[in-house]
């Protein structure tokens, strides 16, 4: 792979201003032939999300995203498999999809003091498939205070009022591939535009145990653009590669908002109505996910508002 | 698979005071040809830990602690193959390994408190191969304080004195299989007999997010067996299935240990000493490690001593 580390961005259409790391030359090295001839794909009975045919038509046994590491589950029956306009869709009989599945909608439902909720998801196939397959998920979408429109988000966002959100929450799919300009500086500037002053966003950051250098690139577009806070916090999610997920949580300037410790903790909310109960997230864990390892500490702290985490 | 559903434990050589859940069914049914035949293998470059063949000879494409699940390395090169008495060993060009490697040892040796470190291993061949091709993590052995056994921990425990250690540190493989022993009463007693009063004990103790009913068996047991307090924390690590891995953490009757705030933080030590820097552990990750979401509370709390968590 020699000739392909002076591979620059500019020669894949990204920021020029650093080389990148191994792991992702490798990656963009693979993205043509994996955009156009690699989805994830089923072979006896095991699906792998970073996988492709074993055949000529690809190098590479995985998702450019995760070189060299593939997780299976065992399929017991599929679903439904189609392909829309921006995604491959595949739906087994257990396995949890992200996006538009209406999945937030819910979680954000537990809260009575919203009052409105816009979703913008551009793939209407992902809550037509959503609604039939995972209707505990999509349930999310029955809240009256939801308004759904289908469309592209960042030209939503450019066509809203300034400050006419308290939060914006970013569940969009990972950062190479179609959904790139969601993580590129213009879209969080709409974002931040669009936010009341002390306004929130929170959006999916990558695992700290891969990629580190998008989640540096990101923090570093938002340390420019929120001048609130910036904050990275992860969790354990069994099904994505590396097993962890994070997140970038930010606010506007205005009213300072202490992240670590919720003003409406979710127990007081679950206590106050009768819904269905929360199997993994309370405060401590809302917490904890803030506490991140030191070589993380050390690559992303220049990047983060300083916090003290304590626990007692 | 329903006819496995009546299985119980006395037919498997397991407690028989409980029906195993559907997962370890599974994995029970597929013990004794996967043990026989199955072994952890490299497939055209991958290297997945559950893994079979994929020929007549095995089921499963997974170990049966892990059913309908599997978790692939791409493997640079092989540099070491070989089968002991207890286990095959593989050794890859990027691979962490568990056992006696002397990782532990490297870490225990941060701490100039320690006086004695006894370590009993069972498989020579681990050590043998850890120091040619993992001499970061073998050079704990060089520690002046460690004394090196060879043999069963179990016999090794059973003929120490009473009392004769203020910690003890399991780091066995896991407990379906030939280290079954090594999570059952017997050993544990064992355990609670060779420590100081206010002695504790730290093993290793599955992933909540597959083997609660595992957790909650060893955590009943210890319960019994340790009187003064029983903990289960868990972290972060990318190569284990689920992506996390927990800990069972005890103490002896005696002086009260605070688990979660360390009296020796890491941070001192690192700063006293010049020794390679820690990537991952760090206080904050120790405090974080023993907020547990809310279907493991649930599923654990009554085993546990009562903890507050405060992250501020």
């Amino acid at each position: 792979m020699d000739h392909q580390m002076g591979l620059k961005r500019e020669e894949t259409g990204v920021d020029a201003s650093k080389e990148l790391p191994p792991c992702c030359l490798k990656a963009m090295a693979a993205l043509p032939e994996s955009e156009s001839k690699c989805i994830n794909t089923v072979v006896t009975g095991w699906f792998s999300e970073p996988q492709s045919f074993s055949g000529e038509s690809c190098k590479y046994f995985n998702n450019p995203m995760w070189p060299g590491e593939a997780h299976s589950l065992k399929v017991e029956k599929i679903l439904f498999k189609g392909k829309s306009d921006y995604q491959e869709i595949l739906v087994f009989e257990v396995l949890v999809v992200g996006g538009g599945d209406g999945g937030v909608l819910r979680e954000i439902s537990r809260h009575s003091s919203v009052e409105r909720i816009d979703i913008c998801e551009i793939d209407k196939m992902v809550i037509d498939v959503c609604e039939k397959y995972f209707p505990y998920l999509s349930l999310g979408f029955e809240d009256p205070r939801v308004s759904l429109h289908v469309g592209d988000a960042a030209k939503f966002l450019r066509e809203a009022s300034e400050g006419m959100y308290d939060a914006i929450i970013v569940d969009s799919s990972d950062p190479i591939g179609p959904a790139q300009e969601l993580v590129e500086r213009p879209f969080f500037e709409t974002i931040a535009r669009a936010l009341r002053p002390g306004g929130v966003l929170c959006t999916m950051a990558e695992s700290m145990w891969l990629h580190t250098h998008l989640i540096q690139d990101m923090l570093s577009i938002c340390r420019a653009t929120f001048k609130g806070s910036v904050h990275y916090a992860w969790t354990s999610v069994p099904t994505y590669p590396s097993g962890s997920i994070g997140f970038m949580i930010c606010s506007t300037d205005g009213p300072p908002v202490d992240f670590l410790n919720p003003v409406n903790p979710i127990e007081k909310q679950d206590a106050r109505k009768s819904q269905r109960e929360l199997k993994f997230y309370n405060t401590e864990m809302h917490k904890a996910a803030f506490a991140l390892p030191s070589f993380a500490k050390k690559e992303l702290n220049k990047f983060l508002t300083p916090q003290t985490v304590k626990v007692i």
